[in-house]
């Protein structure tokens, strides 16, 4: 089954900010529940948007959200520091978001992430910037592969970011990760394949069904996993129904739940 | 781009079957029209429903319909002595539905077909009944591919109909045709596939957004027409969408103007 990573709790977010600033634990709480009973299978924090304050936020997000949680978190930061302390709040193996081929966050990272228990988001992106193909997608891929199995990783702890870019500023950006997924997947079958969707539809209208439309060809093409708001639940509704068409869903058993809790619906 | 062809114009819709038995041309020339400025790119024809009558009603449906068609019909009966009368009546080279390979179809279709200027529809159907695997939805499809070249018959004017089947009977009933697709248009990048989609949601609830879900998966994996009700504006903005994020729409122009025109929400 897909699996959804939820990205709600992220400063950034003008209400999770105020709920952040104000210490306000129900609110949180009550996010985050929301999110899990949505179907969320990791619930991502990022506490980076108020500039100086990440890790007593962080502290407090994790001291906040850790009773109540039900799914492992997904540690969001680019400061290993951070991440360290966080590592060492959360009871259940968490998921790392993230490293990339940038040479200082690749630096950093890989000490960090050594001998230690967890999932990371390795992002295809290197100090020339977003991969600007199919294949030079795959090639970042296999070197983010190499790299994190040389410290012990093991490929289904890899979760891979392709990076989707807007298909409004070029109409074979949509391709270009198809294809690379496609074959990132066929090359290494335990490796995951996550990411953002959101960028896809930057500069257009009516951006939801680009969205969701996308995430349904990307998970044709091998996408197992992405960063979203479970709480959008036409694009749940368009995911659960993939998953289902594409054999993950023995006698049709989530699609059904997620008709009766009224979240699928023509 | 996608090729929708319009299904609406059938006897067995209670609708269509009133209009047909009163002679109620205003009302056929207006569902001919809507579908054709929601997009239809064929217009069936079926008049099959009213036994005894097929011949008469195919021959008014044809008088009714030609002054007002822009686009190229679809010629849709079993029977080649009244798709040979309706061949006579139409101003542009028609689709024709269908063959297959079961034997007495096959028998009586070929010599009809032979020399005429023509699309046809392909059905993956023989004497044993409905395809039971990926390998042997191919090989049908190679058999029906094979025998439409021998008699002078194009690859882009062959649509192969894979044959869709219910989910709910099996949960490998959607990569089954998914993989087949995929194998049919790597051997054959000409020859087109389409069908009916709704067969794939028999047996469930909610049906509309498993057909629209399954069309997308089914883009990315090569169909490139389907038999759908054009006024279905949310099964159409699945299509524009996933036509646009496949490469399939310059400048995002087809996605923008079902925008503007009320077709494509969010």
């Amino acid at each position: 089954m897909f699996q959804v990573i939820g990205e709600r709790i992220n400063t950034s977010r003008k209400k999770i900010q105020a709920a952040v600033t104000n210490r306000d634990t129900d609110y949180i709480q009550n996010d985050v529940k929301n999110q899990q009973e949505a179907g969320a299978d990791f619930i991502d924090v990022n506490a980076g948007a108020r500039i100086g304050h990440e890790k007593e936020d962080m502290k407090w997000l994790l001291d906040t959200i850790g009773p109540i949680a039900t799914v492992p978190l997904c540690l969001d930061s680019p400061d290993p520091a951070i991440l360290e302390m966080a590592y060492g709040m959360v009871d259940k193996p968490p998921m790392i978001n993230s490293i990339s081929l940038e040479k200082e966050r690749f630096d950093t990272m890989m000490p960090f992430l050594k001998g230690k228990e967890c999932k990371i988001i390795a992002l295809c992106m290197d100090d020339t910037g977003m991969p600007v193909s199919s294949d030079d997608i795959i090639a970042r891929a296999q070197k983010l592969v190499a790299q994190l199995e040389s410290i012990g990783m093991k490929q289904d702890a890899i979760y891979i970011d392709p990076l989707v870019q807007p298909i409004s500023t070029d109409s074979t950006k949509g391709t270009m990760v198809l294809d690379a997924v496609r074959q990132i997947k066929n090359q290494y079958p335990k490796v995951h394949i996550t990411g953002g969707l959101s960028n896809i539809s930057y500069g257009l209208p009516e951006r939801k069904i680009i969205n969701r439309t996308f995430v349904t060809l990307m998970m044709d093409a091998g996408m197992d996993s992405a960063i979203i708001d479970p709480l959008d639940s036409k694009i749940m509704a368009a995911i659960r129904t993939a998953d289902m068409l594409l054999g993950n869903d023995n006698f049709c058993m989530a699609y059904l739940k997620g008709v009766r809790s009224g979240i699928i619906k023509s």
